[in-house]
């Protein structure tokens, strides 16, 4: 680990003949503490070389490097001083698993959601323009985050634009698991022209060397443009105004800094094609790159996961929906990019051609299930809580403007974890909620989450269902009741759904003996049921508060603020909304009462 | 009018020679029908021959015809038995000015936002397939609408899908001001392909009237796709897998009903583009097609409006940004195809390279600002109420999570009239108040407005200042208390915002010497002050209720549901906000109270 160490600081000193050991000495840091602490791996492993190069060609506490999604900023954070961070990557007031302004000034950015980038590099570069700065902007984006609408509307602007801008397309071939669309496939005819690549190659080998080449890099580039024009079919980057540089095999450090400094010296938009390999170097995860996108901890000798690829309750919902498809042929699934995290991988397997995964686009994923439904089929559209806010306007106008019977089975809705503030599923109630129409559920059991999608079926108009990772134990509640009462209390009720209700029982079980406290669950969250509780009410919320907008009671959730990542376990704690922190409220509470009361 | 009226039922029955007459006499019939009620005129007009030949070759009562935005659809509901409508054309009770399903059978899909349609065909295609039936599916779309992300995800999914399907691109060189971006440059760039034009142009003529013509035609076709991607830089549309049809002379009938043909034939993803003119066959509109995008009601014969542009509240921020950005170097304005509407012609003009209308795609703009934000300008993001729905991802998490600076100016709050369900602004209330950190604040008057964007400028995080289309005369409110007490009253108070805020006044004054009613305003809607009312307090808000979350009192509001389309003062009665049904209301309970109290 000598090289690693000695260049960590600086990358640009590297000498040229030991990048590779240098790359590799990377590769085994990343696999060895992401194994530790679990983490993003696969896609950190693809991006080593290319994070090295445009370190070597750029200052990124100066240039804005602009990360899309964000989970591959790892060997970034690692060239910025930030080692030790891997130490306790994810957990709650350690380092962050994404790009974060406040946690560098390296970090650009901030991402988690997908396809983001190039309107934040075009912004800043036209910021720097009107300001007149000299920096560098880029923006890091994967084939994936090319499926979303965004990551077009960025870059239909930012082509006419002229703004000196560089976007660097990171192509696996693969979003989550794999890509989809005509893109992709443009994508991958431009990967297949093996005249160009090897031309390409073959020039920059014969000119780097020269004095001046890199100006007759240029012009024969220039050349070989209009030869390529003419031979096959123009890129679709080159026709919305930026000079495609392109396709290099991303994992040559010295082929992508070259391309790297000539777009920096091209003043104008430049895309960058880059192929990679996503999970490069370990061969489990080059062997499975989807298992080891995100994963929990590892052994690194077998690649044996100590974690699921999916959280139970998705599971269960993906089984079941399944099940549900075998005996009614109207049904249809629907996600953006989401087939494994959706528990969905049983439905893609047994109904193929009532599968669809539209890429990491999640408005067209909601319009498109909304004219299914209005054509008779029942969609049932599945993504995260967090990602469902980027269709809002579509579950609006598309869907509960028609009163059309689109299901929505909302997955990690609640705070969900290590992934942090970008991913927490805490505004569905109060977005979802304000849908006229919509039906908006919170099952906390697998039998609750079967029968209201039963149920759901039998409706007419939109119905949302939302439930958290975990599902708890909990009595039977067949008939679906809107509000269920799970304990008998006197003195206080604590009012809740989803995510906190193992922690208002446990709270309840604390004050045993002290105070009795009853806890009351809601299982529809629109329509309201009329809820009536007996003694003190508390209302407890792993979001910023949805039912204390309807119920009087002392409210408690996370407040109007963002959560940070942690285990969903230490951050409850954190927010004050675990079980022995509401049971201190409520004590606390009837102290007070006692004393003043 | 005799042509018109014995074809207007049966369209496929016009003699080819007497198709431009019949033409002629639908302009003739739009022209003199808008000018009365006000409505769309100058997209409509560019899309007569398009939409005869869209009726000559299909069924509509069948084959889902889907248009996108919508506002383009008048000839298709004169063709489909709606002439009597246009006489309340967007009235209260009267026809809408979009498509919509319940109006007809031959109204596909609903539409009001941009860029659904395609996404909207594909699910129509799809869940044709899967059951078995048999109709085309065509979705309408125009290059403005190309500029949001949600087209571009719709075109790339429904490009590798295989699907039979066909996207028309009325392809006009504007969207509602003009055309934004490198796809509008690629569009420019297809069209100023000359030979190719005349060659194909050339080759129906030939063709057509010979037995098999059309299977010689497609054989032919396919050589010159070939020929095509030799000379000329491919269509992206190519590139995205469907079949490219064009560009063509969208108002020559005989070529366009060619092309449809064509495409029904093919059984694959096919796109048409057509070339219109927008305005086409009026004078005036064809001289200034922006300003008869929207029209309130016009003199036919000298083309003068009786209404503005731009409401007044709009024009009176445009102006006053304008002012501040005199003095302010940093202020940038970022809009998404709404100069005009947003009032920010004079910014446009005096500061052009801090002017940025990234067409329609209001995810971009949001994110876009974020960026400018992070390097230090101070951006002005404005767009109506209704379509910041759409960027509402972008808000939470490019925006607010970083906490950053971008003031969102949200023009036509609340109930906005004639264009209906899809465009009031009633959910900015709920949704904007859901992300954490955004201060939401609500003027009523023109110094209000100023005075806090003065504010807003001053703050370091994201503040959003919703209004309604008209502002109204109050006593100066130059301090910003959050809550003003605009009438004192002893029995009961209404509270209230915006656009609802003269309506209680007057319901006020109508219960004057009967019941003493005071009127207290909020101005910051979040945070939300305390508000202490005397008596009844009657919450009056023209949205589905978000101050009847926080405040005890009665709801009064349009509950949860859509509104339909009328002008305001329609639709406040209709939902029973206006003054009358409000005192009606007020008085009711009194009475109650006196019965049984």
């Amino acid at each position: 680990m000598r090289l690693f160490e000695r260049y960590l600081a600086s990358v640009k000193d590297v000498p040229e003949d030991r990048l590779d050991s240098f790359c590799s000495e990377i590769r085994s840091f990343l696999i060895k503490h992401v194994a530790q602490t679990g983490g993003h791996l696969a896609s950190n492993l693809g991006v080593v070389e290319l994070t090295v190069a445009l370190h070597r060609v750029f200052d990124t506490s100066r240039d804005r490097l602009v990360f899309d999604v964000g989970h591959q900023c790892y060997v970034h954070k690692l060239l910025t001083g930030r080692k030790e961070g891997f130490d306790k990557l994810r957990s709650l007031g350690g380092m962050s698993g994404f790009p974060k302004p406040s946690e560098s000034i390296h970090d650009a950015f901030a991402a988690g959601h997908a396809s983001t980038s190039v309107s934040a590099a075009l912004g800043m570069a036209r910021a720097r323009t009107l300001q007149k700065e000299d920096y560098h902007c880029i923006a890091l984006l994967g084939d994936g985050a090319l499926t979303g609408g965004l990551a077009y509307e960025g870059l239909n602007d930012a082509g006419q634009s002229g703004e000196p801008l560089i976007v660097v397309l990171n192509d696996n071939g693969m979003s989550i698991k794999k890509n989809v669309g005509g893109v992709a496939r443009h994508l991958t005819k431009l990967r297949l022209q093996p005249r160009y690549f090897q031309a390409k190659k073959f020039t920059h080998k014969l000119l780097d060397p020269l004095p001046g080449g890199r100006a007759v890099g240029r012009f024969i580039h220039r050349g070989k443009e209009l030869l390529k024009n003419a031979v096959v079919p123009g890129s679709m980057f080159a026709q919305m105004g930026f000079e495609y540089l392109g396709p290099t095999d991303g994992h040559n450090i010295r082929a992508v800094t070259h391309l790297l400094r000539q777009a920096a010296a091209m003043r104008k938009p430049v895309l960058i094609h880059l192929v990679t390999q996503k999970g490069r170097g370990y061969t489990f995860s080059e062997q499975n790159p989807s298992k080891y996108h995100g994963v929990k901890s590892f052994r690194v000798d077998d690649g044996v996961s100590n974690g699921l690829e999916c959280d139970e309750f998705s599971r269960f919902f993906g089984k079941t929906l399944t099940a549900m498809a075998g005996s009614d042929r109207k049904i249809v699934a629907i996600t953006a990019a989401m087939q494994s995290g959706c528990g969905l991988e049983p439905f893609a397997e047994r109904f193929p051609r009532r599968f669809f995964d539209v890429g990491i686009a999640e408005g067209h994923a909601v319009t498109m299930a909304a004219a299914m439904a209005k054509q008779g089929l029942r969609p049932v559209v599945s993504v995260y809580s967090t990602f469902l806010q980027r269709a809002y306007d579509q579950i609006v106008h598309d869907v509960a403007m028609q009163n059309l019977p689109v299901i929505f089975s909302v997955g990690h809705a609640g705070l969900s974890g290590e992934d942090g503030e970008t991913h927490h599923g805490v505004f569905d109630p109060l977005y979802l909620s304000s849908v006229p129409g919509l039906t908006l559920l919170a099952p906390a059991t697998f039998d609750e989450l079967r029968a209201m999608l039963i149920r759901a079926f039998q409706m007419s108009g939109p119905v949302a269902i939302r439930y958290p990772k975990q599902a708890i134990n909990l009595p039977e509640n067949r008939d679906l009741s809107p509000v269920v009462c799970c304990r008998a209390g006197r003195d206080a009720t604590i009012v809740t759904y989803g995510g906190t209700t193992q922690a208002a029982l446990d709270a309840a079980e604390l004050l045993d003996g002290r105070i009795s406290v009853g806890v009351v669950r809601v299982t529809s969250l629109k329509p309201l049921p009329e809820i009536v509780c007996g003694g003190e009410v508390f209302i407890l919320e792993d979001n910023p508060g949805y039912l204390c907008r309807f119920v009087r009671g002392v409210p408690v959730n996370t407040g109007d603020r963002f959560v940070t990542h942690g285990s969903n376990g230490d951050l409850l704690a954190h927010c004050r909304l675990d079980a022995a922190s509401v049971a201190a409220l409520i004590a606390e509470t009837f102290e007070t009462d006692r004393r003043y009361g």
